[in-house]
């Protein structure tokens, strides 16, 4: 699924990486929390929806790959002690693990510092740029609420999640719109992607289920219990795959597979 | 001295801080490590070689401000327990003394992303944005070399300031060049402003000298002596001035005022 799109990803995320004159231990460090096996879910779906609207994924290569550098910098500063406090990344040490605590916070700040340079390099396109660096600091702000005492209400659980889950997921739809020179559509897919972005929260929460109950964490589940999260993932489902149903080409068909499969992830 | 650049950059900080939509306590860390009785001298800088070569330092403020915002963000991470680990900053607690480690870090964190997308929402000017957050990626790198074990010799030495302090004020320099439209002397000019960041990183020196020695920290100082330190300075000066003589209207004047009192500041 979205196999070709996380290939292209892959190749240019190397590609794409300025380290000319960077400290060795940056350059490694970076590479580290960038290079890792990711499922480069974001970027493909950027260019999925890219190539669905009739752009070519070429062209929007370096916009992904600044989205997935984004999400690759937040993980590195995510799992910081003073953060969640994760030792391990898919199974291998985590940044600051590896290299400590000092190494890992200037890892992500490079990560993000390359994102925004390497935007910054393409020419024009600036309604996609904005969305991607806008949707960077609404993680930003998710972190936030997520790191802090908040009230556990309804509206605060979209928000958090909305802000750090969807943020990014919105503006892979948004940018892909924008880059396939459908800004008239960036808005109503922006709302697609943050729905995605729900849907493949959610089933996180279902499948951290038990971990997250163990350490109080405010979630769809831990909030909404299971039966209504998964009839809130289905209605999900049902309305992304209705506001798709116009498009029938070979990236709809995909995007509209990988939403299916999302809804019966179990990892 | 400079002052007037330095009110215009004050008043448009705060203009250029989007917040809209952002966790409360994220707003106020960021606000405290941005809005914080900073000197501003690289945004001023920047507007001031504008105005020197022609251009208008209103149509430069975005991209002073998005300086600054980088600067204040290294700032905010620099005092980490994990980096340089100093509780005060200009005589108040530093940014994770006031709001605790995690803020701290998605305070430096939102900052960043903030200077990016400030500068993303600019019409044009792609070679002064590139110049910034191209700066901002070396001064990454120097906080490395600053941090981890590395070999003292004289090319070290000067790669580390070059990249720590020497790189936003070389953006300031040949950001201002190519704002003004001037950007047949970005070049020359961004050499000019890594001399006057050496000269800035110099005469800090020779002001930290007895805790810098204490803590055996790598600088020119230590590195030199102060003797050859202070013929360094001199000699540095003195090419700036001769860089800068061709240059005769009220900002060249003044730019020129603030190299010499540069070399004689005593704070």
């Amino acid at each position: 699924m979205l196999d070709r799109y996380r290939q292209m990803t892959e190749t240019a995320l190397e590609q794409n990486l300025y380290t000319d004159r960077l400290a060795p231990i940056l350059v490694e460090s970076m590479r580290y929390g960038l290079l890792n096996g990711g499922k480069r879910i974001r970027p493909s779906l950027l260019l999925c929806v890219c190539e669905m609207l009739g752009g070519k994924a070429e062209n929007a290569l370096p916009f992904a790959c600044a989205l997935e550098m984004i999400h690759s910098y937040s993980l590195v500063h995510d799992d910081l002690p003073a953060m969640d406090n994760d030792d391990y990344r898919r199974g291998k040490p985590s940044n600051h693990k590896q290299f400590g605590e000092a190494n890992a916070i200037l890892a992500g700040d490079g990560l993000l510092t390359e994102a925004a340079l390497l935007l910054s390099k393409q020419a024009g396109n600036d309604a996609a740029k904005a969305e991607i660096l806008s949707a960077a600091l609404d993680m930003v702000s998710g972190q936030s609420y997520d790191l802090n005492e908040i009230e556990r209400n309804e509206p605060m659980l979209h928000l958090l999640h909305a802000q750090k889950t969807g943020a990014l997921f919105r503006a892979a739809f948004a940018a892909g719109a924008h880059l396939a020179g459908r800004s008239d559509l960036a808005e109503p897919f922006s709302k697609l992607g943050q729905a995605i972005g729900l849907l493949f929260q959610i089933t996180d929460d279902v499948l951290d289920a038990e971990k997250d109950r163990a350490e109080n964490k405010f979630t769809y589940l831990t909030f909404y219990g299971e039966a209504r999260s998964r009839s809130y993932i289905q209605e999900t489902e049902q309305q992304i795959l209705f506001a798709l149903a116009p498009y029938d080409n070979a990236p709809a068909r995909e995007l509209k597979a990988v939403v299916r499969q999302m809804t019966n992830r179990t990892e």
